[in-house]
């Protein structure tokens, strides 16, 4: 693409740098920008400035906080018992947004992949060994909730981390894979529906 | 949503004014900016504020521009005789990147349209009139070609303009509508292949 100015030019380019942003989707944006008073602009670099300069991980569970304990580990009314590790922080999100649980987080900030050279070490991996070794008394981890993307990266960190629970003999568990809610047998994939079936759930005892 | 840090909510918010960009892919482009190095984002925040701010407009055609006069303008090798009548400025770099336009362009910033309240006076009518008007003998416009929307809209424009360059009688043409070069038959829209029909090429004289 030809671009009449230079200016346009360099803000397309660093426009479509981001994920999934095209050089046409980048134009759009750009001329929108142009359409828009000056503030808008001044407004959006300026909150993208200070996320990225301002921004605090949560010294226990390495969520995104604005202080140095993000809201969920400071909750007070949060069962602090329980432990649900995730890859990332949109992670945290989606399920905080279920209002289906009430335990704690630990972000792990990846997984274990060897072709892309992700080691244990290069996750919070021991941050959260030390974590559940270090837990008081009134506050014993009773259960760690593994919610890892079902792919041989996430089953190899499941499979580490799981190993690595061992010593502490307490309850390790996993997120129920299954056909969606509203989801339709027929169209499930086989590997989906198989599991399904596998691990059943006992309709009488429920 | 609710977000772990207010910092985020707000680069959120600010991302998902953009066109097109809903919450979801608002926090993803902001995750990514924050697993970037600082200077990502510097850079991103820089080209933007400079493109905002800097930004002039050719005072000939209207279109976005480096100095006051643009590149296709000041350009030796074009034609000054032709004319193309487009309504915003993607539009001038979707004719350039086919290379089979060689004229210059006029840029309306628009196309009237009576339910958004958007009059000829809004758009840069007049300022195509007076450049035709006053036009150097050498530079004589022979032919404006309208390159409209093929809407409501874009016909009213287009007849607008028509009107007024009655005076002139140069040649006014508009862009050929039809079936897309190497698109099938059966699954063009009616309006397009009858058009395409009453507006048929001569073969013969071709």
């Amino acid at each position: 693409m030809n671009f009449p100015s230079k200016l346009i030019e360099e803000a397309v380019n660093e426009i479509s740098r981001l994920p999934g942003i095209g050089k046409k989707t980048a134009l759009r944006l750009a001329l929108h920008l142009l359409k828009q008073k000056e503030n808008v602009t001044e407004e959006l670099t300026k909150s993208l400035l200070s996320l990225r300069k301002d921004i605090k991980y949560c010294g226990i569970c390495h969520n995104i906080s604005d202080s140095d304990v993000c809201s969920i580990c400071a909750g007070k009314r949060r069962e602090r018992g329980i432990i649900c590790v995730v890859e990332d922080i949109p992670d945290v999100l989606a399920i905080e947004n279920t209002s289906q649980y009430n335990g704690l987080y630990h972000v792990l900030g990846g997984v274990i992949s060897p072709i892309q050279g992700i080691g244990p070490d290069d996750l919070k991996i021991e941050s959260l060994i030390n974590r559940i070794a270090q837990s008081p008394e009134n506050e014993k981890v009773k259960e760690v909730i593994l919610a890892l993307p079902a792919t041989m990266e996430g089953d190899t960190t499941s499979f580490f981390i799981t190993r690595r629970l061992k010593e502490f003999g307490i309850k390790v568990s996993t997120i129920a894979r299954g056909i969606p809610v509203g989801g339709e047998l027929e169209y499930t994939d086989e590997v989906t529906l198989g599991r399904s079936i596998l691990t059943r759930v006992n309709y009488s005892a429920e």
